[in-house]
């Protein structure tokens, strides 16, 4: 068993956490930390879970745990003494923030304004794909987890990259999110009144932060427009990439054999899209391809997933599940 | 032309209000307020209107105009002042809150738990439903414009009440109610995340202060059950009745020809019942009826409207026309 | 390792009730048949669940499985013709239609306006609801599977009836339904620009057929008023039960202790109400009670569940631990 | 007055152009026709309405009308035959379907694999957008009411080929929208439970037909990738698009001064991004404008409109307004 610690038990992607784990065979709940709620159990919260005490950070007892997930503000101070002190313990850390994705803290600087709150662990982190860095993300002690949007864009831009198949550096990912990604606090953006049968884009073109990530784990640059969908949870990212001119679209989907073997990445078959209402409760991320004009290597892919699941909390479960060598679908499926 | 003030221009109803307004042939707004948004334009926090400028309440011009619309908080020290300044200085009144409903003080503050604010204002003030109160309303200095729920409870029961066929004074109303009514403040309540797809009851019973005028208004006593629909506008109203036994339900029916000439209300015909798409963004009330047990007297009402609309501001514009000796449907159609 | 076979599998309750046994340890899926989609695969419809092949009903090899689930139109002669080769092979039914609900088939004449399509097999069935006929559940040869409905109106009542704390046979039942319960037949009533943003009443009184299974279950007398919510899953039923004069709300509370040992059963503390939110995806029925008037003996009771889950594949996954001696909690926690 | 008749009443843009044209003040509705509900009158379908009968096509008299709004299935042989009989009759017509917008039978041919079903009308047709041709609208007997999906993109870019900034050709129109997009007639895909949460791409690359249309008035290529949206009204497209290389944000801005006379189009100030709740139920389209690369030449645009209004029903009263020589905004504001 795992004996596991969360901070930040009652956000959006802290509960989904929690569900998770309830259904995982190998996972032990050893405490749980709320700000507000803090005093209270789980189930008075939401009542259809279980008893579990909420309690002030200031009350965990790390040294009860091999694990701890943190679900906090990105660059928070209480963030980054928790991590500290959690790995100084010898306990290993899985991260829901930002803050150790960059894994050059100039880069980090550059995109935030600011510099890195604690440069020192940057060392320490991995980018948590397991996807992309399984051996790295098996040893781990620091596992930065994956952005929400940027999964769906990392994940069908790899194949490509790998492959060399791509004429131009440019892609344009024009990306649809469920207000979640946005999470519990409150904000007019996220009014009811304001969000419901709406829709918008917001931080288009090169200023969404996420940028910095997809761009890492890539290599390509990134035209980003982020959307606004009056949903609760998903993602789907629709991606126009130009390719070397005369490929066959054969050829193309044959890049995305690397994915063969991977229980959560899946590419449908010709002429198949993927749509949210396919991935939103599950840990999958799905991909369509579509050539627009094989002879100037111009293609569409469109990919989704359940920002809350893939896009974290499930993602999150995957990287426990390598870093304790365990069946890595273990409470995912 | 009515030459008009709006105080509270950028909530739901005031915003509303106004988009009804400038629809108006008679009317003309001379100033309008906000709090936050002072200083910019109506078009700047929403760019498919008119370049309104917004002021903050201290430099709206009272002289300029001949009524105002008050869109503040229930019982707002801001709002006494500003409603006696009005009154003052002889221009009449209609306010958006529940603060001059209740016309008996003690009334109100059995339902409060506090004193009125402002007693002395209450001996100008009407129910502002002019279905019910025509005349008074047209003569009114300060009309208390009718709350969104009470309006589906008064008028299906008024012609019962007024043709003597209620048996049992106790009604019971199972309402549901968009999320607009809740305002534009934030509230974890109305996050987007926590009523969209969710369904709920609150305050149910005998706790819901919308009681007192339900009650004021019909000589009933309702149990009231509110409740929150994931939708932005409409309010469905399902009202469970026993009249006197043995009444044939044509009888019931024909109660309701006292409401023949209103332009606004409308009892469906024999097996049809309103839905709120019938009613969102119109200024209209729809009522059906449907007997279980003639023999017990046993009925159901279905009663829906537009909560903005028929429910607030449609009926402030219909309160404003009755006052000015407009043709009360103007705007509204 | 209980061996299935699924008749109407690609229905929202046939693909809920996939789901579920997906993650049940003792469940086998033998054959699933459809009708427009056999001969394809359950990924063709679905791309991240399973590659099951979806056969003719013609097709089916009752004799490879122990236990049949019929999600079948309701009185289909063709769901007739399999129960009745199924039972005639030992095999054991659930059933998901209100066919064999109705225990005494003069009953089911009334309410239907038809004779029963099979009345001699009503003998061999039992009201699938084990938290009131476990015992029956447990060696019955065809269960019929409850009602969405009727479940969020049964479990509330059946403590008081238990305890004789009704005064009035007479149960009011105010309830609102996702559009799920509509199933996945297109009508124009379940039409996407008919349904989202609109909320209406329909078959109010005494008219809906789910009342006869109801009173059945309760002996009480139901006025029953339907809703249809603009959301996919839930039902949330408001009950008005007028019981006996001056009992005080602990006691009334107290009646509900026979559900202490429920796994799936809960009344909410004194002050809290569910939520849809609370049990969708989940297989709980939860329970808030509120008095109005302990000395009139007012109270309200407010009731919900997913439909698709507790109101159907959930319920019916609870049936199937029940009839072979699975932990009954088996797959749905 | 202009006397109007519809052919086509009961589905979304017939029923939309009614509510507009009930507050038109010099349009009269004479007939309305409707297939299944020929013989009701409109409030018989929709009670907020007037009681307008529905007749037959065949009982609906050309005679007394002056100008015809078809509201047909693109290309249905009815829909010919009634154009036929008016244009010889005299009188005008505004048609909603796709029959007429590409005015060269042979690029007709190409998109639909199929010959025009009546090329000899096309000399007549102008495609009825106002803001491009409002001197062929004036005196134009036929008008092809432009495309919902096309007017986000043609507006946007016709500013852009018109002062030549255009460095590519080929566009990526990336849309989104409502469901009412695909109307009122049952479909899977549009079935609330499949709609509903859902967001899903459809033909995207250079399938969907209305590239024709975008093609022919704006001279670009467009790649475009239509999705939907889960909501009842309203597109947004955002588009990429490729400029000569060092033009200033502020050069490109100016050339949308030839919208500045245009009451229904308006581009929002820097920093600012249209969003669908400021468009629905208005007439307007908005557009924002965001540069990503200055010395690259690369911007996005994006557009937003009511498909019901802008898109369909008021793009229809603004030409019946432009052909009848009244004052465009009549009836839209």
């Amino acid at each position: 068993m795992v004996r596991i610690g969360i901070y930040g038990a009652t956000g959006y992607t802290g509960f989904e956490l929690i569900k998770l784990l309830l259904r995982h065979p190998q996972a032990e709940i050893v405490f749980a930390t709320a700000r507000s709620a803090a005093g209270q159990r789980l189930s008075d919260v939401f009542p259809t879970t279980i008893d579990l005490p909420l309690v002030g950070a200031d009350q965990a007892d790390l040294s009860a745990v091999d694990l701890i997930f943190t679900c906090l503000p990105h660059g928070a101070p209480e963030l980054i003494t928790i991590a500290e002190a959690a790995l100084a313990a010898g306990k290993r850390v899985i991260d829901f923030s930002d803050t150790f994705r960059i894994l050059d803290a100039d880069v980090y600087t550059r995109w935030r304004g600011k510099p890195h709150p604690a440069p020192e662990l940057l060392s320490a982190a991995v980018y948590g794909l397991p996807e992309l860095h399984r051996t790295a993300v098996r040893s781990a002690r620091l596992v930065a987890n994956t952005g929400c949007y940027p999964l769906t864009v990392i994940l069908p831009l790899h194949p490509l990259m790998k492959a060399g198949l791509l004429a131009d550096r440019t892609v344009i990912a024009d990306s649809k999110s469920g207000v979640s990604g946005a999470g519990r606090s409150l904000a007019l953006k996220t009014h009811f009144g304001e969000a419901h049968e709406n829709f918008s884009a917001y931080n288009i073109g090169r200023s969404h932060r996420h940028i910095a990530e997809m761009e890492q784990e890539t290599g390509a640059r990134i035209i980003f427009s982020p959307h606004l969908l009056p949903v609760f949870r998903g993602i789907l990212s629709t991606l126009y990439v130009n390719l070397k001119p005369g490929i066959k679209v054969d050829e193309v989907r044959a890049a995305y054999d690397i994915f063969a073997a991977e229980p959560f990445v899946k590419l449908l078959p010709p002429g198949k899209l993927p749509e949210l209402c396919h991935v939103v409760n599950t840990n999958q991320l799905l991909i369509g391809l579509q050539a627009v004009d094989e002879a100037e290597g111009r293609y569409i892919l469109v990919a989704c997933e359940d920002n809350l699941i893939k896009g974290a909390s499930g993602q999150a479960v995957q990287n426990m599940n390598v870093m304790f060598a365990l069946e890595e679908t273990l409470g995912l499926i």
